[in-house]
């Protein structure tokens, strides 16, 4: 499959990022700043901005100092979800607190964010009102949704509402807000910005369902391992909380049996926990919420008000997330 | 010494800030912002934002949802400082980190910058877009400064303009832009807004140095015990600067050997290091130092356009800041 419109974007907001690198004084601040962002990325959320006003406008030049601001605060989450998690690595680099320090990583965080709204200046003052509300308000809903995310670590009562709730907070919003930031920058009405909002979070949550299904069923590529790493570690994912609640007395107690193993073989336990899960048809279930999120997106899709020509990079960008092909 | 202006206002501001707690969910996030936030401090930046603008206008209503703001950026700083710098108490009462944990703190502060920013949105385009900036301009200064401060910890080679610089940008900025908030808000001149944040400035050094005079010469009242914190953990005050400085070789070695000592009794160190500040005159000059930095606070303030009736409260914030009366 191939994505031309998104290729162009992407070598776009590229070139963007390489001109617009971290400046100042003191020099080791600005150099951690760069570090994560030089460690890659998809940039989606940039992408997925620049699509949404090219889908209003037919163009996004303008959008692309926003599109670095979403980058940057998606990179500020990275650099102090890592902190907060323990994250040695990101990349298959070492994660900014582990390259230098903790005090380091938070103050690099807390000034990629302060960056990020700086960045927002070139708009004209009610663009930069509306966009500096939207980063705010995305930002307050991803603190909560890591907030939510570590306490789930320490409870066994996580419902599928609460857990859907935390992906929305933790992930979607932000893909919901960088199509909406475009629309905003596009002066697009109320409606089509509305729809782009939610076919954002509809095609975030999604993707994070799917998140959680190959974690459970799909290989390492790269090393050809088994994954499992959410198994393991008893995160409550959609398939986990399923299957807590269909489990009959047997399966709950070799269910119970596994979570609460301090020491077991990785495999085994990864293993017991699949059979479970083959049992009670777990795969189907997520499969089936993940798709309905999936139509609800495209739904919102086919309501906006924009030509198939200009929206031809954001039919492209739900294909490349859908099916992973980054 | 009675400051009835500053108490009108301390008492207003109080009045808001209890109006206005923190709320949302997970309830224990919002529970550490609060904490933080109920453990007290002198408010002297909602203060100065409030005097600034009745200087300007004779009024400060209209300044409290920005004094709400830059208090709670200012609180946003501690959680994340007192992480940094491993700091169990703040107020005598547990740091944010320590009475939850690190991530906690870590998410706490991001959303009180998050939610300082959001408060902001009450004013009107043009005055959102001025405070906006300025907030964002000042806490990249105050992370700027704060790496500073701890790159100063693990070098000898810290000169008096680096050390001036470093406390500017830590603490004196936000002083200053606290009251040049005040002064965006009353619709001041360009020259007295520049004047006010002069004076903030000016007068947050200046502060700042006499912190560092009182922790080696003052006694902790409440104890009645010496301090010399600064002087037992080497910190790089603007006294130990000018005392590597002007030190003879003989006082140079003495100093040295202090500072590389890893166990020693910590009265003796203090009272060493004192015996060569005494000798080089260290507390007259940074006292020197210090009136300076207050003699030109005060003619950033004789230069303001105001009527000397509605700068009274901003008056006796100057002295109460240069007497340290609160």
């Amino acid at each position: 499959m191939t994505f031309p419109e998104i290729k162009k974007l992407q070598n776009h907001f590229a070139g963007y990022l390489d001109k617009h690198p971290f400046l100042g004084e003191p020099e080791s601040l600005y150099e951690a700043q760069n570090y994560i962002l030089n460690l890659g990325g998809k940039r989606i959320r940039p992408i997925a901005l620049l699509a949404a006003l090219q889908a209003a406008t037919g163009k996004y030049h303008d959008g692309l100092p926003a599109a670095w601001t979403f980058e940057i605060f998606h990179n500020f989450t990275l650099v102090h979800d890592d902190i907060m998690d323990k994250s040695p690595k990101r990349r298959g680099k070492p994660t900014v607190h582990k390259k230098y320090n903790v005090p380091s990583a938070i103050l690099a965080g807390d000034n990629m964010l302060l960056g990020a709204y700086q960045h927002l200046a070139c708009y004209d003052d009610t663009k930069f009102r509306a966009l500096t509300n939207l980063l705010t308000k995305t930002g307050i809903y991803i603190c909560e949704g890591q907030f939510l995310d570590m306490q789930f670590e320490d409870t066994t009562a996580v419902n599928e509402t609460n857990y859907l709730k935390m992906i929305e907070l933790k992930t979607a919003v932000l893909l919901g807000a960088s199509l909406k930031a475009g629309a905003i920058i596009g002066e697009a009405s109320k409606e089509d910005a509305d729809n782009l909002y939610n076919l954002g979070i509809n095609l975030g949550i999604g993707f994070q369902i799917m998140d959680d299904i190959l974690d459970a069923f799909g290989t390492n590529v790269k090393v050809g391992k088994r994954k499992g790493g959410d198994i393991i570690a008893n995160k409550k994912t959609l398939l986990l909380i399923n299957a807590m609640v269909l489990a009959n007395p047997e399966q709950r107690e070799k269910l119970d049996y596994w979570l609460g193993l301090q020491h077991f073989d990785e495999e085994e336990k990864i293993l017991a926990i699949l059979d479970i899960f083959s049992e009670l048809n777990i795969k189907k279930l997520a499969e089936k919420r993940m798709t309905a999120y999936y139509k609800e997106a495209q739904k919102c899709f086919d309501k906006l008000s924009f030509s198939s020509t200009s929206k031809a990079a954001l039919k492209e960008l739900i294909e490349l997330i859908q099916t992973r092909s980054f």
